[in-house]
C-alpha cells in the first residue's frame, strides 16, 4: 500500500443518533440493527495459487459501502453502484454511514427498477452497529479510503474488502470502477479470489510521568500499513529504546521509527529507506527514520515478534517535556511522553518468550464504542482464521504489476537505446 | 550469516580411494560404511520459544567433524574434541574426511582413556558414504567452515549442525570452543535447542547457445546463504530478465543480482544494500548489485516464490560472448551465457502458478557423486519436515545479539555523551 | 559537524540592560563598549597545506568566551581559562555575555596573579555591542555550543573560532580543554592554522496568503550546518517545489528537505542518507527527508547555486492550513505556509543566472538587534574574504580522523579475524 | 555522464602505417602532418552564467570527427556532416582516424559542392599526429563515443568537444544531430558556450611482488567519468587500504571502490549508491562497491585531494595470487596485484601535504606513443588553464534537465492524482 497523507474527517468519527425515515422520494433510511448478523465467507487455498477463493456458504447479503465524502465523482459512482445492486440483486442490503446517507439521499433520480413503490432502502446506524452486520466492505476511492474504511472496524474482524478506484491507479486497488458489475457478480457467486493481508497491533502503554493521563492506561490500535513514532515538530531527536522478544536491541537517536506490515512496506517505510516486501511474507518491518547512525540498516522481523519501544531521555537529563508523535495508518494518536511504551505485534499471533508478555491492559470504562477497545480478544486467544483482511484480487501478480506500474520500480535510464548503439 | 570469501580446496573436492588401516600407534582408520545408517532427531516446538528442542529418540552416535584444513589451531582443537568424545562417550563414532584423517592421524599423543589397546577409531569414506551415515555435523572454524561443511551434503538433507568457533565470533557460531564439553553433553542428552534455517535451491538451466554444453543441461545447487550472478571481470553490464512466479518483473542492467535466504541477509545482500532479515522470516531476498537505475529497491519475496533470471543481451545485438559468473554460497560455479536461466526457489516448497514449473531436469549421468545430482527429490515432493538445517542455538536472542555484536548495528556516534551536555 | 538536538535558552536570546559594577570581591564588570573595535587576523595559504595560517598583524586582544550555561564542568573550566589569560596575558580583554557574568562572578576565588588590587575585569554588553568588539571567539562545550556561539553573530562576520571540548570528542572540536594553555599560546603568537568553513544563507520570503504576516517579509539567516524544512507534526506530507538557478528541478512530496553545507554533511543530511562531504569542497547538499519516490538520490550542487524551495499544495486543493517547520542549525524558525519561499545560497557568492535574483528584501524596522537583519550586505556585495568561519585546527587530517573516530565510518564486522582463518 | 558498457575495438587502438592517396573518385586522403599545429580557443566567463563563452581568436580550422565504427546510422551522419563542412566552410580541414577513412571513403556520392575537381579531402595519421593538430573534437554517437574520443587524447590536453547524438538522448549529449548546421555555425563564429569538466588522473604504481612486471612501473591514465578497482571474477573480496593526503582513512573489504569525477557521478558511482554531483562542483567522489560494512557512506573529497589505494592482503596470509581489476572510464587496464598502488588526483591540481607526493614515475621506454606516457607534465606543473575538457553546452540548465529527463530523478508514484482525491 502506498503512503497516504490522511485527513481526519470529524464527521466520520463521531456518529450522532438519528431517526429513520424516508429522506427523499426515492430513498428510505432504515436502522442497520434490523439486519441479520454478518455472515462470514470461507477462504480456500489451491495448490497452484497464492490467493484464496472466497466462498459464500451462506449468501452474501449485507454490503457496507464507504467512500470519501463530498467529492462529486465518488458520489455519482456510489449512487450508480447502489442502484445497480438494488436493481439486480434484490437480496442485497446496502449499508452506509449516516453522513453518507445525508449526502447522497437526494441523488437517486429514480426508484429501484424504476418502480415508484420500491424506494432505495439504505441501512445505517452507529459504527458499532454497522460492524456487527457487514458481510462485505466495498470502498470507492483511493488507498486512503480503504485505510479509513478498515480502520472503522477498529480491533474487530474486518469483512472482505472489495475496492474500486475511480479513474486512477492505487496500490491496494485492483479494480477499475468501470468493471463494477462484473466484479460484483464474481464476488457474490463465490468466484472471486482474495489476497490475505495481516494487520499490526499497537499497544500503547502509558507508563510515563505525564500527569494528565491515568497510569498504565492501555490502548490498542490496529494498522493495515504502519505505525510510526516521530519527534514531529520537537527540536530534539527522539531517544527510543527498542526491545525484540524481551531482549534489548538498540537505542536509537533518530527522528523516529516506522513499524510496518508487508502491505505498508510501500508506504512510509519505503520513504525511510526500507525494502519492498511482498504482502505474502509474514513479517514486521522495522525501519528507522533519519537515525543518527551510519549503521541502522532496516530490519525485517518475524511476524511472531513482540517489539517494544520505550520513549527514553538523554542520559543525564530528565526532560519531562518530551513529546513524541504516534501515528497509526497515518492517523495521529495521542502523543507519547517520557517512559511511555508501545508494543507492536502482528494480529495473527505472537511468540512471547518467557516473561515478556504485554502488560495486561487497563480497560478504560470511559472509552466509547468508537474507541473499539471493548470485547478485545486477549492476545493469547488470537487465531489466524479470524485475523487479517481478505482483499479481493485481480490476479496472481497484482503485486508485481503494482511495483512496476505504480512505484516506477527499477525504471531504466531514458537513453538505454542510445547506449546500445554507441 | 556473514559474507565470506571462500577458498576452493581441491583436496576437499576430490576424494581418492584408499585403504583402511592403522595409520599411527594411537589411531585406526575404518570405513564409514561399517556404521549404521544415520538417525534423525526430532524437533519439538514450545509455545514460548522461537527455537525447537532437538530430541534424540534413537541415540546420537555418528558424528561428522569438519574443520578448515592445515591450520594449527583448529587441528589441535579437533584432536582434543575427538579425544574427549572417545574418552567420555564410547558409543559415539567419529567420522572425518579422508584428507583430515591424513592430517591429524599423527597428532594423537595417547590412546582412548590412555589405554594402549584402544586406539582412536576414525571412520571415513567418500562424501556420498559419509552423507548416508552422519547423525550430527560438528564444525570447527568460522562461518566458511560451516558453509563448506553443509555444502558437502549437496542436495541431501543436512544433519543438525553444532558449530564451534575458535577464539573469535562469527554470525553462525554461537559456541565458543572452550564450552565444547558442556555443549556436547547438552546435545547428546536432548537438552539442546535449534534454530531452523532454510536453504535456497538454484536450478541452472543451460538453454543458451554456448556450444560446449549440452542443451537443457539442468544442475541443482543448494545455498545456505546466497546465490549471486555477476558480470565478474567482463566490461559489459549484465542484462538480466527477472520473472517472479511466471510473471515478468523487470529487466535489470547491473553488475548482478543476489538471491539470498534470510540467513544470508547479513552476507552479500547486506553489502549490496539489502535489509537485515531474521532467519525466522520465511522469504527470499532479491537485491540488485550496482544496478543502472535509481529505483531498484531491494525486494523481499515470499519463500514460496519461483524466481527465474534469464541472461539477456542488449537490444539490437547478439553478444554470443556474454559470460556471467554464478556463485553459490561463495563457491564459483560454471559460467552462464546468453539465454541461460537460473531458477531460485526455497527448498521447503514453492507455489508454482499454473504453467510456470521449472523445466524437468536433465539427469547428467556423467555427474559423479561429488556433484550430488542423483537421488534428487522432485520439486513437488518437497517436504518442510525434511528440509532446512537445524543449527544448535545458544539462546532465543542469538540473532539480536549477533547484529549488535558482530555487525555493529546502529552504532552510536562517539560523542553522544558530549552532545548531551552542551 | 554532527547533528545536534539544540535547546533554546531564553536567557541567551534576550539580553536585558544592566549596570556595570564590581559584582564580587575579585570580579569587576565593565561595558564592552569601552574596548577598541575588533581587529582581523590574516589567513595565509601554503602550497603544502589544506589549512591557512592565522596571522595577527595587530595584536589579538578581545576574546569572547561562550559556554553552555549552568553546568558545573564548563563553569569551572571557564574560570580557569579566564584566570590563566588574566594572569599570563595582561593585554587580553575577556568578553562574556551578561548572563554568564552573573553566573560565574562569584566563582573567582582569587584576583589576578593573586594581587588583591587587580580584580578580574570582565567586559559585557548587548549582543550587538559584543559583535563589534570580538577578535576571537572561544567556545567551551560541544558542537552545540559552537553552533550557538556562531549564531550569535547572525549575519555579521564571525571572528575566528577556537573551540575546546570538555572530556569528550566532538566533530568541530579538535582541542581537548587540557591543552588550553599551549593552544592559546599558539593562537596569540600567530602559529595556529585554521580550516575555512562557509555558511549557507537562507532567505525566507513570505509570499503566502497567511494573513498574520506582512506580505513579502524577507528574513535572512545563516547556517553553519544546515537549513531544513519539514512537515513536523502535520499529518500531510509536504509538497515542495525546488528550483535551481531559476530552473525547475522537481516537486517533492516528502517529510521535508535538508540543505546542508559540507560542514553539516555529517549532521541531519547524514541521517537522511546524504554523502559525507569534506568541508573543503565548495558545494551545497540537497538531501530529501523521507521522499515519496524511489529515485530522489541526494544531490550535491555548486556552492554558487541559488536554490529556491516553494511550499506548494496538492494539485486540486488549496490547503490554507499548510504549516511547514523551518529550522536553521537546529534552531526552529517561524513556520512556513502555502506559497512561502526559501532561497538558499552560500555566503561566499552566487551566480545568479539572468532573471533569477532573490527578491529585494523587506527591511523590517521592528526587528530588534537580536534578529541581526540590519546592516546586511547586499547579495552582490559578498566577498570571499569576509565570509565563512575560520576554525582553529589541530592537523591537516582532522576530518579524516573525525569520520573514523567519531562517526565509526566503515567499521569492520567484528569477526574479521575469524573469517581470515576459516 | 552515464555509465557505459564499453567495447574495446582493436582497430581503434593500433594504427598501422599507410600510404596516402585518392581512395575513391570523390575522396582524397592526406597525411594529417600537413596541417598546421592546433590552435586553442579562449574561454571567457560572464557574471550571470555558469558556462564559458568559447572564443576563437585564431580561426577554427582542424576538426577531428570520431564515431562509433560500423553502424549504418552514424556512418551516414558522418558523411553528411563532412559534406556540409566541405561545402560551406572551405577553410575547415576534416581529420578522421585511418580506419574510419577506410570505412566511409566509398560513401561520398558526390564531390565538394558537386564540383568533380574538388574531392573530399580527409586528413589522417597516427593518433599522436592527430592529437597535435586537432582544434575541435566532434563526436557522433553516444556517451561511449565521447569517452572513447576523449581517451584517444590520453594525458594530452583535450580540444573542446562538440557532441552530437543520433536520435536518442545521452547524458553528455546536448545536441541532436538534426541541429548540426546551426550548432556548428555557432561554434565557428565564437557564439557557443561550454561547460568545463575536469578529469581524474590515475597513477598506477606497480610495487607488488608480481614478477612479470618491472618494479615501480608507473603508468598514468586520465578519466572523464571514473576509475574503479574491483575483484572481478575472483571469489575473494578485495582488501583495499585507502589513504587521503597521506593519512590512512580506512581499510575496506569490498567488491571494490569507484573514484569518480562529478561528471562520472551519474555513472558507476550512482549504481554503487553515490550522490549525484553537479559537474561544477570541484571534488572527487569515493564510493565503495558492496563493502562489508554497514557504515561506509560514500564520500566527497576536495578536488585537490591525493587519494592512494593499496591492494592489501588478509591479515595473516600472503595471497600472491590476488588479482584486482582496474578500469578507467570503463576500459579495462592491466590487473593490480598485492602491494600495487593507485594514486588518484584531479588533473587541475593537488595539494600534496608534506611528504606525500606521488613517487616519481618510471618512464617506460618501451611504451609506444599510443600509451601517451611521454611528455607528461610533472604534477607540480599542472595548470587549471590547460586542464579539463570544455564541452559545448546547450543551456545553463543542461544538468538539471538531464537528471530529470535521463535518469528519471525523483519520479513520482503513478497514483499521485489518485491520492489527491481520496
Amino acid at each position: 500500500m502506498i503512503r497516504v497523507s490522511c485527513r481526519i474527517l470529524p464527521q466520520w468519527r463521531f456518529i450522532t443518533t438519528r431517526r429513520w425515515y424516508s429522506v427523499s422520494k426515492n430513498v428510505q433510511i432504515k436502522p442497520v440493527t434490523q439486519l441479520r448478523t454478518c455472515t462470514k465467507a470461507d477462504f480456500v487455498s489451491a495448490p497452484n495459487s497464492k490467493l484464496q477463493s472466497m466462498i459464500w456458504h451462506n449468501p452474501l447479503q449485507n454490503v457496507l459501502i464507504t467512500k470519501k465524502p463530498f467529492t462529486v465523482g465518488t458520489r455519482k459512482a456510489m449512487v450508480d453502484f447502489i442502484s445497480h445492486l438494488h436493481d439486480s440483486y434484490p437480496e442485497i442490503n446496502i449499508i452506509i454511514h449516516p453522513e453518507v446517507a445525508d449526502e447522497i439521499s437526494e441523488d437517486f433520480s429514480q426508484a429501484v427498477n424504476n418502480d415508484p413503490n420500491r424506494p432505495h432502502v439504505l441501512y445505517t446506524g452507529t459504527q458499532q452497529e454497522i460492524v456487527q452486520k457487514t458481510d462485505l466492505l466495498v470502498t470507492l476511492g483511493g488507498d486512503g479510503t480503504i485505510l479509513h474504511g478498515v480502520s472503522n472496524f477498529g480491533n474487530h474482524q474486518v469483512p472482505p474488502v472489495l475496492a474500486f478506484s475511480l479513474g486512477t491507479l492505487g496500490f491496494l486497488l485492483p479494480f477499475d470502477f468501470e468493471e463494477y458489475k462484473d466484479i460484483f457478480k464474481r464476488v457474490i457467486s463465490s468466484r472471486a479470489k482474495c489476497l490475505h493481508r495481516t494487520r499490526l497491533e499497537c499497544h500503547v502503554v502509558k507508563k510515563g510521568t505525564n500527569s494528565k493521563e491515568p497510569k498504565n492506561k492501555h490502548v490498542i490500535r490496529r494498522a493495515m500499513n504502519d505505525i510510526f513514532i516521530h519527534r514531529g515538530s520537537a527540536p530534539h531527536l527522539a531517544n527510543l529504546d527498542i526491545y525484540i522478544d524481551g531482549a534489548f536491541l538498540t537505542r536509537t537517536i533518530a527522528d523516529g521509527v516506522v513499524l510496518s506490515s508487508p502491505t505498508g512496506s510501500t508506504a512510509y517505510s519505503l520513504s525511510a529507506g526500507g525494502s519492498i516486501v511482498s504482502p505474502l511474507v509474514p513479517g514486521i518491518l522495522l525501519t528507522p527514520i533519519c537515525p543518527r547512525s551510519l549503521s541502522f540498516r532496516p530490519l525485517l522481523l518475524p511476524h511472531s515478534s513482540h517489539i517494544k519501544i520505550k520513549v527514553g531521555s538523554k542520559m543525564n537529563q530528565i526532560n519531562a517535556n518530551t513529546v513524541i508523535n504516534l501515528s497509526v495508518d497515518g492517523f495521529p494518536q495521542d502523543d507519547l511522553h517520557l517512559g511511555d511504551e508501545i508494543h507492536i505485534i502482528n494480529e495473527i499471533g505472537t511468540i512471547y518468550v518467557e516473561g515478556t508478555q504485554i502488560p495486561p491492559y487497563y480497560r478504560d470504562k470511559q472509552n466509547g464504542p468508537d474507541k473499539n477497545t471493548d470485547s478485545l480478544p486477549e492476545p493469547h486467544q488470537k487465531q489466524v482464521l479470524n485475523s487479517g483482511i481478505y482483499c479481493v484480487a485481480k490476479s496472481e501478480n497484482d503485486w508485481t504489476n503494482g511495483i512496476n506500474e505504480l512505484l516506477g520500480f527499477n525504471s531504466s535510464f531514458k537513453f538505454t537505446r542510445r547506449l546500445q548503439d554507441n
